[in-house]
């Protein structure tokens, strides 16, 4: 079998690596696709340095068969379709104890703080195992979970049927975002500056304007009758976008912050105050979020095919971060393993 | 009557001025009791100028009794003694139409956008008044308006018996928040930097430390068994207090946003990400507000002698403002009319 080595300083190899035998309430998988996440771009560019194990194994987007399960694993054989949500919880902090296991205040994340699926077999606990049903294909099983993440948003934006929704990135889970919001019945326009993505939204058949090119406050009072977004998705994690977040909504709208922010932005704090609004931190996802991505890709809810931009070999691995990093029109790129 | 009357540049002068008759739907009261806000303090050093209207009677933390109804008000009669709830929402504006009418997109604060109380008779609009009960003095009548606002706070922060909540800031409004979560039921630190008001938070049962002396965050951390404060309330409006108000909640902890925050200060969005922090602008109150003050006041459920430091003739307003300048022991001061 063969790996995609990390070894800090933008490098990457290509190397053998031995399977790691199932232990207990462990599942071995035989890896299929695997997406390549902004996470996995930051922790190239070497901004986790001190949170990853060199050479780290990166990747946690997966979809595979199973091809071992350890001691005491039930509900698991071999060659069952699954997706991993990569989540390992310690299941006795504060966190957890109080029914927040995803965000555990000792959380180790697969592919991060322990080997990830750029490998062809991958071992993980069992209880991070999901299903794929006969009608999903392995490709789009590699979808669950960014699709998941953007399941996970929506709800903690509590979006509800004719809300207007603002979607600040129109990249892979901002795009996610959308079509989720979209499909529970929100009107959503998505703000975004790379003209392919740009495209690709209206192809997707949302609204969406660059900002650099239209006044967005203006054209979202317009839009509402004046009263302002129901609820704005933060995913750009710029200055700007923290910025433009609490110009739009309407009193008492919700604000989701999903974008990661490497140092804290100006935030308006008197705007919170003047329209009552309220704002969400939302972190990766909960099962009940990896579920409900199953099941709208599997009902084709979600038209996956056209956010899949590239579907690449393994060791094109480090091709698929210098594309990422070129923008243009790259939106998501799966890994054949 | 008189009134005290606001020029520009800290100049307050008081004169005489005719009462203004009711019209309809408007009722004359005569004024007993007013408190001065810090927003009247904020007017008085000019920074609402373009807001204000010269000479401006500022005041709008009222009792009084009715000394005259104006034709189709109903339920208010001569004598009646009352507070004002001071707002006049448009009534069909977006925000007013989605029940929203407190913070209204056109809203007319009184006493700011008109004339205030700081005069002998105030009229206002029928719709602004709540009746005080007989064994509540007019005294503590002045008081509802502050108590709207921090039980307003303490709902909109969803506080519930059991919980650890944090203040960042002791004054009036701080203090008044802190009493009414500890009536619910919450276990309440005040942060605060003032030796007289640390001494009074102590002196009504609040634990209350200086951050400067103590390490808030270790110390709410110890204080929780490692899980951090279920709910802050920022009333400093300082970028200490933005900095501070993310590092105190556990996961999926709330910070209510009280105080008003002249410039955007950075926030740490981080720290919401990663911990699913929830943020909520909280402004003035709503008629349950209202309501719930004057049941807690009439019930004595808070202290409000020891709240109040200061009772002068209405012609010491600005000596009034002088002594909130300088800090040191006072907390509310009402002027008697």
């Amino acid at each position: 079998m063969h790996a995609a080595f990390y070894h800090g300083n933008q490098t990457i190899t290509i190397g053998d690596c031995a399977p790691v035998e199932p232990g207990p309430d462990q599942v071995q998988l035989k890896v299929s696709h695997v997406g390549i996440c902004g996470t996995d771009l930051h922790i190239f560019h070497g901004v986790m340095d001190q949170r990853v194990t060199f050479p780290q194994i990166m990747g946690h987007e997966v979809s595979g068969t199973v091809s071992a399960v350890g001691n005491g694993v039930t509900g698991f054989s071999v060659g069952d379709a699954v997706a991993v949500m990569p989540l390992d919880p310690c299941g006795h902090c504060p966190a957890c104890e109080a029914g927040h296991s995803h965000i555990c205040q000792n959380l180790k994340f697969l592919g991060i703080d322990t080997p990830g699926a750029f490998q062809s077999y991958w071992t993980v606990p069992a209880h991070t195992l999901h299903h794929l049903p006969a009608n999903l294909s392995l490709t789009h099983g590699a979808m669950i979970e960014p699709l998941a993440v953007a399941c996970h948003d929506v709800r903690m934006g509590q979006v509800q049927p004719g809300e207007y929704a603002v979607v600040l990135g129109g990249g892979p889970i901002g795009i996610l975002i959308a079509l989720v919001a979209k499909h529970a019945g929100a009107r959503v326009l998505v703000s975004e500056i790379n003209p392919f993505r740009l495209e690709l939204a209206r192809q997707l058949g949302l609204d969406a304007i660059d900002p650099r090119q239209a006044d967005l406050p203006a054209y979202v009072t317009e839009q509402t009758g004046g009263a302002g977004a129901d609820v704005v998705f933060e995913v750009t994690a710029s200055p700007v976008g923290a910025e433009v977040m609490t110009q739009l909504p309407r009193t008492r709208g919700r604000i989701v912050v999903v974008g990661i922010f490497g140092q804290p932005p100006k935030v308006d704090l008197f705007r919170f105050f003047w329209r009552e609004l309220r704002l969400f931190g939302a972190r990766v996802y909960e099962h009940q979020d990896f579920a409900r991505a199953i099941e709208l890709a599997a009902e084709g809810a979600v038209p996956l095919d056209q956010i899949i931009t590239d579907i690449r070999p393994l060791d094109q691995l480090e091709a698929g971060f210098r594309q990422m990093e070129g923008g243009g029109s790259v939106m998501k790129i799966l890994l054949e393993v």
